[in-house]
C-alpha cells in the first residue's frame, strides 16, 4: 500500500455533529465514572495513538474533534495523515492535554478511527490487489447508517473511489425498474426524461443479451452483476468504450485480480463498508 | 444456534429517529430517482426479506420503521422475529405496500438489519462455542458510533449479555486510573467513595499479583486481561467466587471455549460490535 | 400552461420537519392567542384554498401536514394537484377539521404554497416561451436557504428542469478553479481523477476561445455564460452534440425565446427561486 | 434611501444553526467537489462581496458566519454594515481565508445576503416613498417558512417596523373570528378577558360601519384592509387617536404614498417579504 | 379552589417532543430492565393517576403522550381534565394498554404532570386569596429553562395570566436599562422608537418620585417594586387609570391579599414557576 | 454546611445544548427588544451574582455558558465554585463583558443556577441533619423532565448521591414486577437472568416478611418503603450487611435524623428534586 493523493476531504460542517453525539452516547448523564473519581482534575497527560496491525489511516478529524470536545486546549499533533499506511507499532498522533479529558474521550475517538480505518485498510487491499489494471475499486450505499459520509470518505483514503452517494444523484436502473417500466427500452427512456441533465444513469444487467437492449441507448454505465471474468471479457468488448463498465457481485481478494484483468473500468465491493474489520488501535499513555 | 428468550426489546422511543435519519442520508433532497422514473405513483408490491446465509436475526423493527415511514399502510409479516435462527433461504418477513416505497426504503431496511444481524450472528457462534460452561458471552463499549443501542440488542439477540452501557453506569479501574490515582487501594477507594451506590466496580488486571492486590477490597468483577486459560483458571480460584470473573483479550472463536472452560463468569469480546461481517441478506420481490 | 407530467415527488421524509419548524416558528410558547380566545375549542369548519390569480400549483403536501399537525382528522381533499395549473378564483384544495386548527395553521399553509406556486408559476412562464424548442429551463443554487428541497420541487412542478442538488453531486467548474488549477486543461483533469464516475462534469466559458480549449476534452455540459444569441448559436455549432449547451446569464421573459431559438441544450434562470413573486393564495371559508 | 439607525440586531444564537443548516445543504455527504479536485488545500484567497444594484444591505452575520464555519481563521472586514445604503459596485465586504473555504461558502453566503438585502431594499423603497408623512412601513406574518426572523430584521435593515412575530405575541381580530365569537363585541370582550395583560388587541375592520362597532371597545391598534385612500382618510378622523391605525391591502409602491397621506400611522405591507426580489450580489476574487 | 375556564390549550406541537426528549432521558439506550425482565412483552393493564393532595390539575396532554409513545394503542380516559380543582383520592385519569408500557413511562408521565400540577396548585392559592379584588396573578419569567411553554400553561391552569412570555414580547425597562439609556425619558422615549406598534411598554419604578417621571409618558403598565400596601395604595391614585397597575416583591399567601386590596390590576409572583412544591400524583394499578 | 469535595463534575457535553434552547426560548426570534432599545451596543458592564440567602451553590458552567453565548469575550470570575457554601450577600460570581450581552443573558443564567443552587441547598440541609450517621442523601428519579442531568449534579454539589440514573442502569423491582412476574422469587430471577452483570438488583419491600422473603436472594439493595424508624431498626439488623438498606417514603428535614439513627445505609428524598425552593440569586451591577 502507497500513500494516497487524497483530494476530497470530510466535509467540516460534519464531523462537530458526528462527535458530539457519540460523546453523548457514551458520557451520558452523568459521564466517565472512573475518570471522575480517580484522576484529578487539573492532571495533565500526553497519548499516542498507535497502531497494533498494517493498515491505512483514517479518521483523525473525528479523533481530534473528540478530543477537543472535552478539553479545547488539546494539542493533537499528526504523524501519519489520514490516507497514509502505517505499520504495527507506528504513531499516528500525539495528543497532550486535560488526563480526564483524553481518558474519557479516548474510546469514541477510536470507534471512529478504528472503524475508518479498518475500511481504508481493507479498501487499500483491493486497489493493491489491481495494480496495473485499468479498474477502480468502487464503494456502494450498503453502508452503515448514519454514517455514509464517514465511511464513503474512508474509502477514498484507502485509494478507492466513490459510486453514487444515495438515491438521489445517480440513477441506477435494476430488474425490478425494468419488470415495472415494461421493459429495459422504457426504462431508460423514463428516466431520461425524468432525470436532471447532470445526472448519470447506469443500468444493471446479468446477460449479453440484456447488455445488448442496453447498448441500443446512450447509457453511461452498464453494471455487469455476477458474471464469470470471460463473459465480463466479452461485455467490455461489446460495450466498445461507449459507457463505463462495473462489475459487481461475486468480488473479493481472490478474484478481484482476475475481474479486474477483464478490462473492466470499475469493480464494486459492498464488503468495503458492510464488512471490514476494525484496524486495531490503541491508545498508549506516556509515563 | 437455538432460539434465545428476548427479555430486553430496543427501546421503542430509538427507533423512528434513527430510521429518519438514515433515510434523509439515502433520499437526500430529491429522493430516489430511479424509482420515480421508472415505477408508476400507484403501482402496489410484495417483497420478502430473505436471507442467503445462516445467521441470527436481528433488526426488524428498523426495517419496518423504514418501510412504514415512506408508506404507512405497508404491512409487514413476520416470519422469523428477531433472535431467530435462520437458514440460507429462509424468509425473516413479508412486506406488501406501495412499490416506490418498498424499493426506495430497501436499502436502509437491509443495512440496518444486516449490520445487527451480522452482529447477532457472531454472538451466536460464541455463545455456541461456550455451550455447556458457565461464561457468558458479553459485548464491550466498541460499538459503532450513534449505534450502540442498537448493537447492543444485537448481542442480545445472539445470546450474548451486555456490559456497561457507557462511561457513567458502571465502573471500570484501568491501568491508567491506578497510576493516577496513586496505587489499586487509593483507586478503589475513591471509585467507592464517589460512584452512586447502585454502580458495580470492576477492576481490570494483568497479573495474579495485581488480582491479589484488588481482592484485599470487596469489588463487584475482576477484568482478567490477556491472561493465558492455566493463569484463569488460577485467577477464578484466587477469586473464589467474591467477584464476578471477566477474561478478556486473545478471544477468537479458537480460543473462547478453552477460556470458558477455566471457569470464568464472562468473556468480554470486542469483534462482536467491531468487526462482524454482515449477515446476507436481499428483498425478493414476488413476481 | 398545460399540466406537467409530475415523476418525481417530494420525499415524504422532508414534509413532516419543515412543518414541524414552520408551526413552531408561528405558534410560539403560548399559540394563537386571537383563536383560542375567540373560537370554541369544539367548532368544526370547512375552508377552501383558492387562487387569486393565474399560475401552477406546488405544495399541497406542506399545506396537507400543516393542517394535519393541529388536527390529525383534517380531511384535505384536492381539487388541482401540484403542477396543475388554475386560473383566479379556481378552489386549490378543501379543508375540513377543527375551526381553530385551520385558522392556526393557515399562514404556514399559505406560506408554504404561495411561495412554491409561485415558482412553479414563474417556472412554467420560462417553459411557455420556449415552447417548440428543444430548451429546457433549469434552476440553480440560488435557492432560499433550508428550502432547497421544496423550491427544486416546485421548479418541477412549474416544468423546468434541476440543475445539480448541491455542491456535491456535480462538477462545475468556473473562473476561480481554472485560475487556481493553473488553466483549463488541468481543471478539468484534476476534476476527472478525483470527482467519482457518476459524477457529471460542466465547465463555466465566457468566450468561444475558452469554449475551444474546453472540447479539447471529453465533458459532459458547457455553460455558456453571458454570450449573446448569435454567439450563443455558434457555440452550439462548435460543440457539435459533443456535451449539452447550457446557457445562463441575461435571461429574462423577454430574452429567453431567442435565447432557445439558439439551439441549447438548457437555459438556467436563477429568478426561478431568488425572485419568484409569491402566487396570491387565500382561505375562504364556507358559511 | 439613508442610513437607518439599527437598534434591534438579530439575535446572535439564530444564526449559526442557520448558517449550519444551509451548509449541510448545499455541501452534503461529499463537500464542494469542484473545489475540492481543483483548489490546492491550503491556498488562501481574498475576495470582495459587491453589489450589482443599488440597495439595502442585510445579513452581513450569515455571511460572515458561513465563511467561518469553514475556516474559522477566515477575516471578515465589513465595509458597509447591515442598514447601509450601496450603489452598484459597491464593496460591501471583504474576505480574506483559505480559498477552499471561501469558495465553498460562497452560494451560501450569498443566498442569505441577497434574499434579506432584497427584502431590506424594497422597504427602504417603500419607506422613502412615504417619507415626510408619519406613516410607519410594517411587515406582515407573510414571510417565508422557517426564516421569518432574519426576514424581519431585514425588514428593519430597510427603515421598517416589525408587525407582530407570530400568531402568539399579539391578537389581531379577523372576520372568522368576529363570526365564530357571535359579533364584534363578543370578540373583543373574549380576547381582552384572555390575552395576557401585556398583549396588544388589533381588530380588522372593512368598512366604517365596522369600525364605529370596534370603536364602542378600546382596542390598541385597527386594521383598516383594503379601504380607498378617502375613505381612510374618514376613518383616520372617526379613530381620531384612541387606537393605532393600519392601512393593508392594495399597497404598492404607486399607492403607498397616498395611503400614507391619508394620516395612518402604518401600512403593511406583505410583499416586503413574499415578493422581494433579491438583490444581485456577486463574490469577486482578488488577483 | 373553582374551575377555571381554560381558553388557551397547550400549543399541541411543543408536547410530542417533550415527551420524546424525557423518555429518552429514562429510558436511555436499554430502556426498563427492570420492567422488561419481570413483566410479559403482551401483558395488558388498567391504571389511576390519582391525586394525593388538593390540588389543580395540569399537563394531562403529556402524561397522555409519554404512554402512547409507548402503546400507540393505550386508551387514556380523562375524569378531571386540566384546570380542574380535585381533593385527596380523586382519580384523575384512568389508562389502559400495554402494562410494560404503562410501568415504563409512568414517571415520565408523573413528573410531567406533578410539577405543572403543584404550579396550578399554588397559583390557584394566589387567586383564591385576592378573591373578590380586581387584582390578576400573573407569573414571570422566573421559569424552569427548557420548560417555560409547558409553566407558563400550567399558570393558566390555575387561574392566573401570563406577563410577557420572553425578552421579545414586550418592553418591561429596569433600572439598568434606565441608567444606560441616561434617564427614564430616554428610555421611554428609545423604547417608543424601537420597539413595533403592537409591544406593550412597562416601566419599573421603586419611588413614587420616580413614577411620577414615568407618568410623564404614556406607558402601558407600570410595574410597582418593592412598595408596602399604603405606598401602592397612593401609586394606584397616582396612575389614575392612565396605565395598568403591577405590584412585585415581598408577595406571599400571607401578604398578597393586603397587596391585592390597594387596587393594583396585577400581582406578579415569581413563586408560581420557581418555588411550587409539587402536587403529590400516583399511578395505582387495578388489581 | 461545609464544603463538598465535588468529584463527578457535570459533563461538558450537556452544557452548552441546554444553555442554547433556553436562551433560544427565551430571545425568540427578535431578542432583547427592551435592552436593545436603550443600551448601546459597544457599552461594557460589570455585574456580580450575588446570594440573598443562605445556601450551596450550583451550575455556574451553566450561567457561565449563557453570558458566553451572547459575547464570547465575556470574563468569568467564580468567587465560591460549585458545591460551595454561601451566606446572604455573598458575591458568587463576578462578570464582565458587553451589557447588552449581560442583560440579556442574565435571566436564563439565573434560572439555571437559581434552581439547582436550590436542589443544593435541600440537599445540603438533609445531609447537615443527619451528620454523624452513616446514611447517605440520595436522589431519585422524580426529577424535573428534561433537566435530570443537571439536578443530579446539584444533588451532587449539595453533598448528596445519586441513585440510578434512569430506568436502564439499574434494577428496582416493585410491588407491580412482583405481581407480574408472580412473586418475589420470580421476580428476582428473571431480573437477575436477564440484567447485565453490571447491574445491581434493588428490591423495595414494605413490610418485614416481605424483607425475609427477599432476603432468601442475594440482591444488591432493599428499598424499605415507608417503614416506621423501628420497623427500619428491626429491617436493618434482619439484613445485617448483605444488602445496602434505603430507607424511603415519610421522609422530611423533621424525620430524617432518627431514619437515619435506625442504621440505614441511604435515605432517599423526592423532595431534592421536585420541590425545592429556588435559591434567591440576583445580578448586581457595578456603577
Amino acid at each position: 500500500m502507497s500513500i494516497v493523493k487524497l483530494t476530497a476531504p470530510l466535509p467540516r460542517t460534519l464531523v462537530a455533529k458526528a462527535v458530539a453525539d457519540a460523546l453523548a452516547e457514551d458520557l451520558g448523564l452523568i459521564g466517565d465514572v472512573t475518570t471522575n473519581a480517580t484522576i484529578p482534575a487539573d492532571a495533565t497527560a500526553t497519548a499516542l495513538i498507535k497502531t497494533r496491525a498494517t493498515g491505512a489511516v483514517s479518521g483523525l478529524a473525528l479523533a481530534e474533534a473528540a478530543f477537543r470536545a472535552l478539553d479545547p486546549a488539546t494539542e493533537f499533533e499528526i504523524a501519519h495523515p489520514d490516507a497514509s499506511t502505517v505499520a504495527p507499532g507506528a504513531t499516528i498522533a500525539k495528543i497532550t492535554g486535560n488526563a480526564r479529558a483524553i481518558l474519557s474521550a479516548e474510546r469514541v475517538a477510536l470507534n471512529f478511527m478504528g472503524r475508518m480505518s479498518g475500511i481504508a485498510t481493507l479498501t487499500a487491499r483491493y486497489v493493491t490487489a489491481v495494480a496495473g489494471t485499468k479498474a477502480a475499486i468502487v464503494d456502494t450505499r450498503k453502508t452503515t447508517p448514519l454514517l455514509r459520509a464517514f465511511e464513503k470518505y474512508a474509502v477514498r483514503c484507502g485509494g478507492g473511489h466513490n459510486h453514487r452517494i444515495g438515491l438521489f444523484d445517480a440513477v441506477l436502473i435494476k430488474d425490478n425498474h425494468i419488470v415495472a417500466a415494461g421493459g429495459i427500452d422504457n426504462a431508460i427512456t423514463a428516466a431520461r426524461a425524468h432525470a436532471g441533465h447532470m445526472v448519470k444513469i447506469e443500468v444493471e444487467v446479468d446477460t449479453l443479451t440484456q447488455l445488448e437492449a442496453v447498448l441500443a441507448h446512450q447509457v453511461d454505465a452498464v453494471l455487469l452483476d455476477n458474471m464469470a471474468p470471460e463473459t465480463l471479457k466479452e461485455a467490455v468488448a461489446m460495450v466498445a468504450g461507449r459507457a463505463l463498465t462495473e462489475a459487481s457481485g461475486g468480488v473479493n481478494l481472490d478474484t478481484v485480480r482476475a475481474i479486474a484483468e477483464t478490462g473492466v473500468d470499475l469493480i464494486s465491493v459492498g464488503a468495503l463498508t458492510h464488512s471490514a474489520p476494525v484496524l486495531d488501535l490503541g491508545l498508549d499513555f506516556l509515563a
